[in-house]
């Protein structure tokens, strides 16, 4: 530490656009390495993407022509393969044209809202220091000079800005490569599952590593430029980088509930009318709402959980650099320890590569139906394993021996070893949040068996051993959480926690690769039902598809585990922004906020769960109309009015989200402000300890269900074919099941990680407001009292 | 203040007999008022709740002789008086014999459990202090003569067992009143719904004033024998008095969790044969768990509530008891201050007795069907308001102008009319708590009429606008806890919250009679089917019943509403007992407690839920077995196996309830002795702020799924119609909701009152142990991180 502080004394006299080239002498690795390594690496992470795509790209869907009449057909599938592709890409082109539509009305009404917020952000921040034009002296060092009051405004609303725009676009390109895949994955399934898996997959990827490099570089390259401006202020610098983990945290709530509403109104709606009334199998082509169903699954599921996940690595690495900025790291004006973060995010893109080759080029690939899930799950465990010892290379060579951290009004001395305990907790946490839940939802475990069996006596106990299930499944990931904080707070206070989450974000691009392979197999699913392929191509996409279901339930896991350790983070830069030294729950502001935090996640949840049954219920009315008045519709011989359906699920979603959103966007500010920054604070630990767990149960609840249905259908057992088969009373129970499941498991469960995670970020980006004009009704309720 | 210090200087040398005569002075009242009031405030209870159960036992069941026949028969019942009579009797006897064997049984696991856990408590809190056989020099006060360890460890275990057996004893007489009344109500429809109302109403209120003034009474004579060894150490007088809150909560457990899933258990099961398998209405005589059904209510909504409102009682008192020795009331001896707590439920159960004798007396009473809710809601307004100036006049006559209460390692000055505002806060609370539950479960209002209107796509969407009415109506109540925990907690610390804990019970005799009066007239429904008596007397009966509906909702939110300040009183008092300043949610210890403890109830719903579903489908086994094996059960033309049921219900009841109450009970010591008081703090406070919301959601989602039926059901409007006639798909959607929502709403829900009391009392309790060796593992832990 003496070379450290001498060094930082050396350093006050060093100008500004100097100072990245200060400090480093006490890191291994040295700062030019890391100022090559991340782009590097972002850039890898970016071509290997395109290379993905292009690699798909080269199944063709047009009837005549192209690659794709080289391959040889599987004569026994009986199918004439230019109508069948034909279909196909008719099929594909409907389904992005809906989803294009739907992505260009919720930009639309994203673009307002960013414009909003982004005045409100400069409004509420200049606010607090007067629009002041001149850099001053800075507060924790008055011999240093600090960014002025409007540019510390300005430069936080242009962060929201770029991460919105980078979160939007990741989210875009995601959709897109999902509805360029979906009919592909169907037609290589007349290959043979392999070829079809690989297709799915290689998709799955592209958005995996186009969202963390484009999220990575875009952040890599604002630090870089907003340095110019700050020069000394570092602290100044990452409080303003914090928006950047708000904007992408916004685009968030666009994406999981609008897209989480789209979704499960679409799903419930076509099924409510298909399944239940008209008694026609799932994604029939003469179910007016089956467009917008499938549909929903590109919205929802890959751009939606794309932008939670976007959301996730932004923001923990935004908590990271807030915490260290204030800690030694900023003092120092370290750029390699710094970005510690950053380079776990680097080195994570490359394990990951490595890990998609393994699924992909390096190993024979997926042979049966057999392979597939296990393929997948490998894919969780070899990048965990290779990230291990990557984690320990980087700490060793990024960090200081020893160094300071920032906790509440002291500093705690860090070991470089003890980060490498922090992000290994993260990273294995999140492989265990992964088998835990995976216990929970397929239907190879009992819990599931004894969710299929107790529809047995009806739909009535299927539910009631359905939420037992949800509720049960909570306890392994909350211990590993609760672990994990224990281990990486205790070690490193705040940032040991950020950087927990960044460890179980490193294998991000494989996690989304897989996560996104889900509804990409679904699609795929959809489209040969649609296109009436046989059933030998039925039962090889629909075997991929519950693969997926297990795999996006594992997700989800993820996506829950990480969004806990990212609002704990983001809680604890708040804390320190803020200037609040603790938050003790005896006090009467901390208490009522902990306990009204805690009702948030159900006043919440009560929200999207109607918003869901409105949507379905305007689906179904519409669906019945259609059957009612267009004639020969259920005969097949007239097409349904897709469209229709596709618009209503829109509009029914983005008027939906507004009262939810406005819940999540209002309630920081409106506490800050007339409670104050304690109250808050109670808030965000009431939110987080109470939505989790919410959005755990609520999430495998609704997986159990759906593959309790699912195993009854298949009959893949003696136990499952005394269920069977599909239209028996057990069946009937396990459909009933499901459909509740599905707005719990897709739109009001994942939401929640919105709800802790934007909450965090956003009290964050607004603490220098609340800590000097927070709390009205406070002072007001004071003067009451001593009045008397 | 300066009298008050004086006062104490000259008490030092006070004899420890005559400590009781000295410090009143500075109250309005003087201490032999108070000795006189609250015994005879008790007995006035006590002679009021014979005399009322005199009145009932009026009604003759005998056929013949007794003043039942001089009552003029209603002529168009055609019923043959004599047989009607003989047969009600025998359906009552059979409920109260099974009802008898069942708590019998409990008793007897209880007795295991309370001697098992007095030998802990003697163990624990006697190795704290050594087992130390002298009196000792006070730690708060050199000069002072404090208890012995072991005398403290036998008397805190000896209040426990005291505690224990007047819960026990008021639980067995509400069961008895209540099964000696549910036939006699069915007898008095006969003569119109006014006398049945009156002969239900006046059992519940036997239950409600016997509880209240037994548990006050018992309270009152501990304190003064253990007076009688403690003379001056009043901290260590109350300390030990707080072994009677845990006593009551211990049997609550019992009786809220194993009477729980016997109601449900047997109310599933034969539901599931009953209504959806044999297609025979509810009740039906042929339905061989009709009695267990019947015995259920008398057993879970009877004995079972009535404990856990008695552990509320007990325990608030403790808590504002524990406080206020510990501050100034305590240091100075002033018992009339001392005894504002004992003084506000001796006042309640003189307003209660007028409020009751409002609706048996005072008024012409209920004349037809539509005046039973209003007369049983006027009830919670007429007490409220006859309460509140009785409150203002209590703060004014028992306490000082000005006194100090202890706030952490702080104090706080308190004047004694903010002790009116906290108390009539929670009074306050408590009835508005009561009108929004009223509002999510009457089927006057619109949130069940959407509920019920969701049926008509299916059980699917039944459950999901359920489940999301449930999710929203916590807002208010959650609203109306944080307000009256901001406003008692500024005005009088952790004292303010146990003072409007008890301001919400203060009007639990009448409380307590309402809510009894459900299950009550729901056997009374039972038994007027059993019998085959007419539709007119059914008619009477289930508008009785649907009342009770509405009202045991309210009852449940009102006894959560208290769980939870009664458990923040707990839980300020554990804290102060423990020696812990504050419970900073940001350190790990802490935080870890608050999200694991948060998860618990998830735990906990799992585990209770899961039982009830295990125990109901061990007893649809049994009765398909009768039905299928005993020849003319169908046909009613031989009577099936009842006590069979019973037996299954008890079994399955008293062996499922183990896990959930380990999980409770081992718990806080496990955690405290392992993890330390801190970690513990955070427990309960996660505990606290997740389970209130767990409950009162469930609670509500199931009351408003069995109105939604009911609903349906009862046809009263145009739009009831078009969802109705009973059999049509929309009724049996609803069905299925509201057999979902009967654990959710008399099981899993209700008991997380247990969870949150029991674990905050029992970390009270057995605080002075923690503070001492508690936190074994993390004493590892530091030596294992610095040790490197």
């Amino acid at each position: 530490m003496a070379a450290a502080t001498e060094g930082l004394n050396a350093m006050t006299t060093v100008p500004a656009d100097l100072a990245l080239a200060a400090a480093t002498g006490n890191t291994i690795v040295g700062e030019t390495a890391v100022l090559i390594f991340i782009p590097v690496t972002c850039v890898i992470g970016i071509l290997f993407a395109v290379m993905q795509w292009s690699v798909v790209g080269k199944i063709s869907v047009r009837p005549s022509g192209g690659p794709a009449l080289n391959y040889p057909l599987m004569g026994d599938e009986g199918l004439e393969d230019s109508s069948v592709v034909t279909r196909c890409a008719e099929i594909q082109e409907a389904i992005s044209e809906g989803a294009v539509s739907f992505l260009m009305t919720e930009y639309k009404y994203l673009s307002y809202f960013m414009v909003g917020f982004f005045i409100v952000i400069f409004a509420f921040l200049g606010a607090t220091e007067n629009f002041g034009t001149d850099k001053k002296p800075c507060e924790w060092d008055e011999t240093k000079v600090c960014g002025s009051g409007l540019m510390n405004a300005l430069l936080s609303a242009v962060a929201f800005a770029l991460g919105a725009i980078t979160s939007t676009v990741c989210g875009f390109l995601g959709m897109k490569i999902a509805t360029f895949a979906n009919a592909r994955t169907t037609l290589e399934a007349r290959r043979g599952v392999g070829p079809a898996f690989k297709a799915a997959f290689r998709s799955g990827a592209v958005m995996g590593f186009l969202l963390t490099s484009l999220g990575l570089i875009v952040l890599y390259f604002t630090i870089l430029v907003f340095q110019q401006y700050y020069g000394e202020d570092w602290i100044g610098l990452y409080e303003s980088i914090a928006g950047y983990g708000l904007g992408g945290s916004s685009v968030a709530l666009f994406g999981r509930v609008g897209g989480g509403i789209y979704t499960k109104a679409a799903d419930v709606g076509a099924d409510l009318v298909g399944k239940v009334e008209r008694n026609i199998p799932e994604d029939d082509p003469r179910n007016p709402a089956v467009i917008a169903d499938n549909v929903g699954d590109n919205v929802g599921d890959i751009a939606g959980m794309g932008a939670d996940l976007f959301g996730s690595l932004a923001e923990s690495t935004c908590a990271a650099l807030v915490v260290s900025s204030l800690s030694d790291f900023g003092k120092e004006m370290n750029y390699v320890a710094m970005s510690f973060p950053l380079m776990i995010t680097g080195a994570g893109i490359l394990v990951c590569l490595l890990t998609t080759l393994v699924a992909t080029d390096l190993t024979s690939g997926v042979s049966n139906i057999k392979g597939i899930e296990p393929a997948l799950k490998q894919q969780l465990v070899i990048s965990t394993v290779l990230m291990t010892p990557v984690i320990a290379l980087l700490a060793w060579g990024c960090l200081p021996d020893t160094f300071e951290i920032i906790n509440g009004a002291d500093t705690k001395v860090v070991k470089k070893w003890y980060m490498f305990f922090c992000v290994a907790c993260g990273l294995w946490a999140g492989l265990l949040i992964g088998y835990t839940t995976e216990y929970f939802t397929s239907h190879q475990f009992s819990p599931v068996r004894d969710v299929a069996d107790s529809c047995r006596t009806g739909a009535a106990t299927n539910v009631i051993f359905g939420l037992a299930l949800g509720y049960k499944s909570v306890i392994v990931p909350i211990l590993a959480i609760a672990f994990t904080v224990f281990v990486s707070h205790t070690l490193a206070a705040m940032y040991g926690i950020a950087c927990a989450a960044l460890g179980m974000l490193s294998t991000l691009s494989t996690c989304l690769a897989i996560d996104a392979y889900g509804p990409i197999s679904d699609n795929a699913g959809g489209i040969a039902e649609m296109a009436e392929m046989g059933p030998a191509i039925r039962e090889k996409t629909d075997a991929l598809d519950a693969a997926g279901n297990t795999t996006a339930a594992i997700g989800k896991g993820f996506a829950i585990g990480s969004a806990a350790l990212v609002s704990l983070a983001l809680f604890g830069a708040y804390i320190n922004r803020a200037g609040i030294t603790s938050v003790d729950v005896i006090l009467p502001k901390e208490f009522v906020g902990l306990i009204v935090g805690a009702m948030l996640p159900y006043w919440f949840s009560a929200m999207t769960m109607k918003s869901v049954g409105k949507a379905a219920l305007a689906m179904v009315e519409e669906v019945r109309r259609q059957f009612n008045t267009i004639a020969g519709l259920m005969q097949g011989t007239v097409k349904p009015d897709y469209k229709r359906c596709v618009e209503i699920s829109t509009d029914a979603s983005l008027r939906e989200m507004i009262p939810p959103g406005c819940l999540v966007m209002l309630t920081p500010l409106i506490v800050g402000a007339l409670l104050g920054k304690e109250t808050l604070a109670g808030i965000l630990a009431g939110a987080l300890v109470s939505g989790v767990q919410i959005a755990i149960s609520a999430s495998n609840t609704g997986g159990a269900w759906d593959n309790a249905k699912k195993y009854i259908e298949a009959g893949g057992n003696d136990h499952a074919r005394s269920l069977g088969p599909k239209g028996s009373d057990c069946h009937k129970a396990a459909v009933i099941g499901d459909t509740v499941g599905d707005p719990l498991k897709d739109t009001s469960g994942p939401s929640l990680n919105i709800l802790i995670k934007l909450m965090a970020v956003e009290s964050l980006v607004f603490a220098p407001f609340f800590k000097t004009y927070g709390g009205l009704l406070f002072v007001l309720w004071d003067k009451f009292v001593e009045g008397k």
